[in-house]
């Protein structure tokens, strides 16, 4: 039975989403669940949830990261041995082996710290990248890195396609999966000077090379994995969820202000509506991987519920089935044997 | 009366919308146009609109760009004195002082070329910069570079800053327009290397610094000028087009297949989404500025039609008018007094 950690003091209103959401994942997927945080917290919500006939478990980290906990304080915790926040404590089970997926939906600059001090990189990995997934209408595009590096070399922009090739491949079922390299321009030669020595080394990779990409590529399906630097990636991730939320504010205030008859038709359309909300909701793809580490390690969204909880466990389920670690691991290496490192 | 030079042969369907949008703006704003362009295109044109009693004239140049005119091959045609295209024709005559503004829906990177061989730089700027309006929902948000410049360096940012402080004020009409910095978190220290070293020199500048900004503060009006290099500028604008046209896409389909009620709920709500698509539409502010040569140019959507032309024509009448240019130089020159270059 699959193992996954689940950060009970990760959302912003843990732990009743957190524990929620793990325990339907338990029910729903038949995964052994650790529920890791202040067990004080912890049990009362468990308790409220009939679920003692579900494979749960309580590992107590009665220590707290805050959002002060940046910089190099962050840093001392994250790599504390002895170290008892919920982050600390959850990956180090999965770096004992006795789990096998961490999931949380705290502090994404804390989470990845911890990650890597304490899995550290897996061998031939410069640079691990967050991957969130887009969503484009008819499915979803891996973007890769939306925020771990904003400053890049081109040979990270190379390792962060083969990582994202190998997650759309595993856990997205896509075969061959094509992989674009995001730039200012779909068409050949455009591209800022990482972007252009990037491409070289697209060209001579293994991967399924697409070419440059822009907005309406990633938004419109036409690649698999989409590759840009932490700051760029971040940049896009941040205009997508700004521009949609433009749009449904300004669609319900249009609606309000259109008189009795647009406000009948703001009815009859709600569920279409909903729909779209739904398209866009990160909670339906439940969290972004941590590509790289030696680990698997899931971020989901401080506002996570319970649902999105509950679907970072089943995409942290179906990754360690399905051996993501070890295809990484395997895919970097023949790429540093074909093409040794300066 | 001033006098703005329309390319002819700009938009993807020249000359009709071009020189529709040309003479309707010599009606609605009394300018003076000046029609560059192959003649015997432009007046037939003309001649469909009853436009015999409006200052307009026009300029012939036979010469055509295409598509294929790139690099060196475009450099060439855009430096030639003897060029006869449209964009170097009419961009000449605002260089000799035979107009006030260029406006173009033409090739963007042909435009921008053309302009900085013939124009050359406003003494003291570097490099020259796209600024695009971004809706906000109150307004825009003058985001710059869109494009220009895909590698940049911090003076380039600070620079992007001051000329995009002064385009909001004068043309906007915004007073001590607020300035941020595109970066990969709001929070202070976000950023890449360059974001970081441009931070500093915001700091030290006299523009209003806001700090820095994401998609959200972009779109939600937060700031009046966004700056970023033209890679991470472009990256924003495209991707906020793909967001608004899937979601526009997924809202029709939706409501389509949603059944009968939700058709007439579509029907009843269409009034509703048509103000919301005028919202996100580009036509609606014309076109972007060039801003740093030495001169007034206007770069239009090539999918641009005659309003969106009109409306271009109507920003670069009031960017004359309000003598941005002289403001743009007397700023410059002010922040390299105050900050010596290296």
């Amino acid at each position: 039975m699959t193992r996954i950690v689940v950060d009970a003091m990760g959302s912003d209103s843990f732990p009743t989403p957190d524990v929620q959401g793990a325990v339907m994942a338990a029910r729903e997927y038949g995964v052994e669940i650790i529920l890791v945080g202040d067990e004080t917290k912890i049990k009362p919500a468990l308790a409220a949830l009939s679920a003692a006939d579900l494979p749960i478990r309580i590992v107590h980290a009665p220590g707290m990261l805050s959002m002060e906990d940046k910089g190099e304080k962050l840093a001392l915790k994250a790599r504390h041995k002895d170290a008892d926040n919920s982050m600390a404590v959850g990956i180090d089970l999965v770096k004992k082996g006795e789990a096998d997926a961490f999931v949380t939906a705290g502090n994404t600059g804390a989470a990845m710290v911890t990650a890597l001090f304490r899995l550290g990189r897996i061998r031939g990995v410069e640079r691990p990248a967050l991957a969130g997934p887009f969503p484009t209408g008819t499915g979803y595009c891996v973007v890769l890195d939306i925020g771990a590096n904003p400053d890049c070399k081109p040979e990270n922009l190379l390792q962060f396609g083969i990582m994202g090739s190998i997650y759309a491949e595993k856990v997205r079922g896509v075969s061959r999966p094509k992989v674009g390299l995001v730039s200012n321009g779909e068409e050949e030669g455009k591209g800022n000077e990482l972007v252009k020595e990037a491409t070289q080394l697209f060209r001579q990779s293994s991967l399924n090379y697409f070419g440059n990409v822009e907005g309406k590529e990633v938004l419109g399906g036409k690649v698999d994995v989409a590759v840009a630097d932490g700051f760029v990636g971040n940049v896009m991730l941040k205009t997508s969820e700004a521009v949609a939320a433009l749009l449904i504010a300004k669609i319900k205030e249009s609606i309000k202000s259109g008189g009795p008859l647009a406000m009948l038709g703001g009815v009859l359309v709600k569920p279409a509506l909903s729909k779209i909300k739904k398209l866009l909701d990160p909670s339906e793809e439940g969290a972004a991987p941590l590509l790289g580490v030696n680990g698997l390690v899931f971020i989901g969204h401080g506002r996570s519920d319970a649902i999105a909880i509950k679907n970072a466990v089943r995409v942290a389920k179906n990754a360690s089935e399905a051996r993501v670690l070890d295809a990484i691991k395997s895919a970097i290496e023949e790429s540093l044997k074909k093409q040794p490192q300066p």
